[in-house]
């Protein structure tokens, strides 16, 4: 069984980029000829899911030979109901079916035996919602974390640990200088999530429990690379929130590894023109996540 | 429209205690007699789906007449697939339809329009699992948490932050000091709370916005009643996490009120002989929902 890492690195190098695309449908912002590739007779649940499915696939399909992970933001499945959760199940399945590597952000946190049902819900081989890595939060302490690092050392999955949020009100907790140490509470969170990953290393030198760090504080950034040397960092916040690829560059470490950047309004939501043609929005899909490979490159240069 | 808090307080007058159950079921831990109530010839997955539905539905008989809420962990849904999520919502409407105040255990945390989403498939009137109150997580910061008070106040709804939970690593973030105040980061989160309630305050006095607080931690219990003098407490750890009725007491205002203490395992799992009759399962079940309600009782004699 490959270590997560290793197979994310793998993924990142056969495709040349580090790009992850979130997959975070918001049906009234779906161009119209989506609608009408449904079947006829259908149920207004079955219309939900078929709509989820359908545009999700079409985003895929396009981005599929360019960019190496998705992430599917849970939140937006949720919402639609069951509807939504079969469109969260299909979709995580034609994620994997085009070989893409798929995180999903649920940014779950509970104690104990709870911990251990939110692990065995995304991460067990056969698991209901099976990702290859899911976020989490740290905010319930070490304890909270440590039966979803179990599940990953037993299934060759990750996770993502939320550090430095990209969301404006980040430091209300995050940060807070501690007395103790002097450093903000995010830097207590990455030692942690250092440690944590110590023996979930891959033979790529990188560990299966990595970070989430907004590309929005490219300070941060650099000084958490130097504390989870180790650590793969999922870093939002890039397209629509306002990060550029030049804020992301120190994510990476010296090998142009350990991060990978992630859009997904900017990719899914390319036009606010909801009459656009099938080819057309294909095209405007395509470009957008050619832009940021291409922007992303270019700070690895 | 009438406000949470105010639904909240009604219920636990009329029942004459603030006990509140959660059902977070365990089919491996089910006593058997449950799998002979389904009817034939169901597939795998409406095996699962009915079998939670029908234990839950035992429970809610027996306790509905004793306490004023219930509390469901989604974790223990979500990990049985789309089945769950299907009990989750029966098990919602069985709790609404018994007339008791129904609060999902969560912890939902995420930033701007996933807020949103996250607001939108809890609180709503007519959202897909649609609850009295959310538990949710407060370490992505205030703006986090805003769409989720926003919700509360369009559709008379309820919250419950996660302040200090019941954990023992729950100090690893909670407990630490913090340089700017010399006080532990959960009083900052709690200053967070009341100031998010203060404009959702009801007729009662108290506020929809209240804050999860650990029966394991007695002594910051009774500190924090006094930064959240408007804050209704949802108490979990009592029972079989080791709290007991006298830990929960500081939890409560002079009025007797502003608390509910909740209990899952003792409850839903009184006894490991799973070749229990029925008859005698639902009698050591109300024995330990009347035993809980003595001994909370008794604390605020």
């Amino acid at each position: 069984m490959k270590n997560f890492a290793d197979r994310l690195i793998e993924a990142i190098k056969e495709k040349g980029n580090p790009c992850m695309v979130g997959l975070d449908p918001r049906i009234e912002q779906f161009p119209h000829f989506i609608f009408s590739i449904l079947p006829e007779g259908l149920s207004e649940d079955e219309k939900v899911e078929q709509v989820l499915i359908a545009f999700n696939t079409l985003i895929i399909e396009t981005i599929k030979d360019i960019i190496p992970t998705v992430k599917i933001q849970s939140a937006f499945y949720e919402q639609y109901g069951i509807a939504g959760m079969k469109a969260l199940q299909a979709t995580i399945k034609i994620v994997k079916n085009a070989g893409l590597v798929v995180v999903v952000d649920a940014k779950r946190n509970d104690i104990g035996s709870t911990a251990e049902a939110y692990a065995n819900t995304f991460l067990p081989i056969g698991a209901p919602f099976e990702a290859d890595a899911l976020t989490v939060s740290p905010f319930l302490g070490r304890d909270s974390l440590v039966p979803f690092v179990e599940a990953c050392k037993k299934f060759g999955k990750g996770l993502f640990i939320l550090v430095k949020t990209s969301n404006e009100g980040s430091g209300d907790l995050q940060n807070q200088i501690l007395k103790e140490t002097n450093e903000p509470l995010y830097i207590s969170v990455a030692k942690m999530v250092n440690e944590l990953g110590v023996d979930v290393l891959g033979e790529s030198g990188y560990s299966a429990i990595g970070a989430v760090v907004g590309a929005t504080h490219p300070k941060e950034i650099e000084e958490l690379r130097t504390i989870m040397p180790k650590a793969i960092f999922l870093v939002p916040g890039y397209g629509a929130q306002g990060g550029t690829g030049a804020d992301t560059k120190p994510a990476f470490n010296a090998d142009k590894l350990g991060a990978v950047v992630s859009a997904s309004r900017s990719i899914n939501f390319p036009t606010k023109n909801l009459d656009i043609s099938k080819e057309d929005f294909i095209n405007l899909v395509q470009k957008a996540v050619e832009d940021m490979v291409g922007d992303v490159a270019l700070t690895l240069k």
